[in-house]
C-alpha cells in the first residue's frame, strides 16, 4: 500500500453532546490539518464532566482500535484553569486530552512511553479560547500527531508521576465479600459495577453469589451467560439476573426489560457482593 | 482509479444508542481489519431490541447506498443464545447481523443469491463474549467482506428458506377498508403506517380518504402533497393530514408540530383506513 | 499528493435527528455519487425547523472546516412547496441548502461568489419526493460539488439579492444598554445570547455588566473568564456567571451545573443588558 493510502484513525471521545455543532468543528479543524486522517467517534454522551465515567468508557474501547490511533478525549471541568492541555503515549497507542486523570484506567494496564505538555503554539491553533480547547488545542494536537509529528515536538516531556491521578474505583474483595459500585448504565438499562471479571473468576461455579444494593434494600442473586439464558422458562423473564459484561466487568440485566430503571439504581450506587462456597 | 483508492462501504445499524462507546468500538475493529473502509451509520436508535422496527428502517434506506455496501446490523435480542450469525448477499448489497428477521423486508423486495452462518472463527475476533456479537462476529465478518473476503469463505451455506422470518406486517386492504398499524414515529413526531403507497395509487385522487385510531377514538382525513401545503391558509395549521412519506409509506403529520405527540399514538397502534368513491 | 488522495469534506448539519436513517441515506447517496468525499456531521440536533437557530450553528461552525468544504444545510419547513433549492459559494466553501435564510449568517461575514437554483435534473436522483429534498437533491449537489462539478452547472444563476433573508437577530447596543435575547442553549445548559463579544470589548473591563432577563425577573452580574475560575472559592459554585463563548457571543453559566435550567430560560428569552462605567 502507498504513503498517501495509510488512513490514520483519530478517535473523539467527549461530554459535549451532538447538538452543539462543537463536536463537528474538532473535526473540521482535525481534517484541515491531516486530511487523510479517518475520524471515529467513541462516545460523545460521557455524563457531562464526570471524568470517572469517561476514564472507563475509553479503558472499555481503546484497545479494540487499530494500533497508532489517536484518541481525543474531552471531559475537562478544568478546562481554562491551570490544568495542563498532554498527549500520552501508552501501550500501541496515543492519547490527547485534559490533564485530569482522563487517561488513568488505560495506564493502569499498558506500558507508558512518554508525555507531553501541548504547550508548542505551533501545534494549536492561533488563537486559543479559555472555554473549547478541544477546538483550540487537542484537536490540533490529535491531527499532527496522526499526520507524523513526533509526541517530543508538541512540548515538554513529563513523567508519569507528573500526571494527575484519580482514584480508579475499582472493587475490592476480601475472601468472600466484595466492595463495589456502580461505574456506567448503558442504552439498554443494565447495570455496569466496577467488578472485573478477573476478580471473581468463581463467577459461574456453583458457589452461590449475591449483588446487594444496601441502600434501596434490594439484591440479586441469580445468574445468566447471556440475555436470552432463561433456564427456568419465560415466567421469570422479568427477574434481574447477574453476567459477565462485554466490557469486562460484572453486570446486572434484565431480559426484554431496564435493570436500572426497574431497581431505581443510578451511578455510584453502593454494592455489596457476597460469595459463598 | 487506483485499487486502493476504492473504499467500500460499511454501513452500520444497531440498537446500541450512541452513549456507551459500543458503536465506536465496533467501527475500530473495523478499521483495524480493512483500514481503507469508509465507515456510515445508518441509525444507532432503534427502539431497543424491536427487530421489526430495524427491519423498516433498514428496508427504507439501504437502496440509496452504493452498489457492494456491507450492512452490519445488530438488533439482536437473542445474542449469546442458538440464533445464528449470519451474512447475506441480496440485491447489489450484503447485510450481517443475526438471524431474527432483521433483514426480511430487504429479502421480500431484492433477489437472493447467498447466505451463511458466520462461522468460521478467522473471521471473528479471537475471543467471542456471549453479550457483544456485534464486536466480537458482526463487525469484524462486516469488514473482511468489505476488504474483499468471500461470503463463501465466512461459513456453511445456508438457503433462504433457512433463515429465521418473522411478521412482515404491511397493511392489507380489502376494497374500501384497509388494516394498519403505525410502523414508526419519526424525529418530527410524524407517523408512519405500515401501508406502503403503492396499496393506495387512489390517495390523492378524489376519493375521500379516512384513517382511523378506533382504540383513541380519533381520525384523520385531511390529505397534503408536503408539509407546506395549507390550502385553506394558516388558521388550519394545528390539524393532521395524511400524506405520502418518503420511505415509500402512508404518513400523518401536523404542520409544525408533532403528530405523534398531539394524536397521542405510539409504536403499534392500530389503524383502520376507508377509502370512499 | 496524487489526484485519487484529495478526499473533499462534505459536512452535514440538519434537523433530522438521528432516530430515523435519513442522515444515513444523505450519506449513502453522497457516497454513490462521490465514493472519496470524506463525511463529516456538524450536528442533526437542530431544534426541529428553526432556521434561525440553525442558521447560527453553522455560522458558528463553518470557519473551522477546511477550504473547498461542502456544506450540506437542511433546517426546511418549506420542502416541497415553491422555496428554491439552492447552492452558495461564499469565503472558501460552498453552502447546499433550501433558500430560507439558513446561511445568512455566513453570508454577512463571507464574501458572496455565485450562488444557483438546483435546478437541473442530471445533478438530483431520478425520482423526486416532496418531503425528502436532503435525500433527493440536496445532497447528490453536495456530493457533485465536492467531486468538481461547477456551480454553475447545477442550475440558473442567483444573485444575492435574490436570495430569502431572515432577520438575523443580533443584540442591539446604545450606549449602556443592550437588548437581546437567546440564541442557544448548549449541552451543559449554557446560556448562549445573541451579544456578538465584539459588540462588548469592556467585557472584562472594571466596569460593572448585568444580564437581566425581564420576563423571569433575574439577573446575572458575575463574570469569569473560564469556568474553573473561582476567585471567591468553592461556596459560589452555584452561583450564574457571565463568560464570553468559544462561538464567539456572551454566555452565561453555571460551573458544574446547568444554568439554562436553574435560571428557567428558553431560546429566545428577552435579555436587557446595562453597562455601568
Amino acid at each position: 500500500m502507498s504513503q498517501s493510502s495509510i488512513r490514520p484513525v483519530v478517535a473523539f471521545m467527549t461530554d459535549f453532546g451532538l447538538g452543539d455543532g462543537d463536536v463537528g468543528v474538532m473535526k473540521g479543524v482535525a481534517l484541515g490539518i491531516t486530511p487523510e486522517a479517518q475520524i471515529v467517534d467513541i462516545t460523545h454522551d460521557v455524563a457531562p464532566q464526570n471524568v470517572s465515567s469517561g476514564a472507563w468508557i475509553l479503558a472499555a474501547s481503546y484497545r479494540y482500535f487499530p494500533k497508532g490511533t489517536v484518541f481525543v478525549c474531552v471531559v475537562d471541568p478544568g478546562v481554562g484553569s491551570t490544568r495542563r492541555p498532554i498527549a500520552v503515549r501508552a501501550g500501541d497507542w496515543i492519547f490527547v486530552g485534559p490533564d485530569n486523570g482522563l487517561f488513568d484506567r488505560v495506564l493502569a494496564e499498558q506500558t507508558f512511553h512518554e508525555a507531553v505538555t501541548l504547550a508548542n503554539p505551533a501545534y494549536r491553533l492561533q488563537q486559543v479560547s479559555s472555554t473549547f480547547h478541544g477546538r483550540d488545542i487537542f484537536a490540533p494536537a490529535g491531527a499532527h500527531l496522526a499526520g507524523g509529528v513526533a509526541l517530543a515536538e508538541l512540548g515538554e516531556r513529563l513523567e508519569l508521576a507528573d500526571l494527575v491521578h484519580i482514584d480508579p474505583s475499582l472493587a475490592a474483595r476480601q475472601g468472600e465479600r466484595i466492595e463495589a459500585e456502580v461505574l456506567h448504565i448503558d442504552n439498554f438499562g443494565n447495570i455496569i459495577t466496577n467488578i472485573p471479571l478477573s476478580l471473581v473468576p468463581d463467577l459461574f461455579s456453583s458457589h452461590a453469589i449475591q449483588l446487594g444494593f444496601p441502600a434501596l434494600n434490594q439484591a440479586v442473586a441469580e445468574r445468566r451467560r447471556f440475555f436470552a439464558d432463561v433456564p427456568g422458562g419465560d415466567g421469570q423473564e422479568a427477574r434481574p439476573f447477574i453476567y459477565g459484561d462485554s466490557s469486562g466487568y460484572v453486570g446486572i440485566a434484565i431480559r426484554n426489560g431496564n435493570a436500572a430503571r426497574t431497581l431505581h439504581v443510578s451511578y455510584g450506587e453502593k454494592i455489596i457482593g457476597t460469595i459463598n462456597a
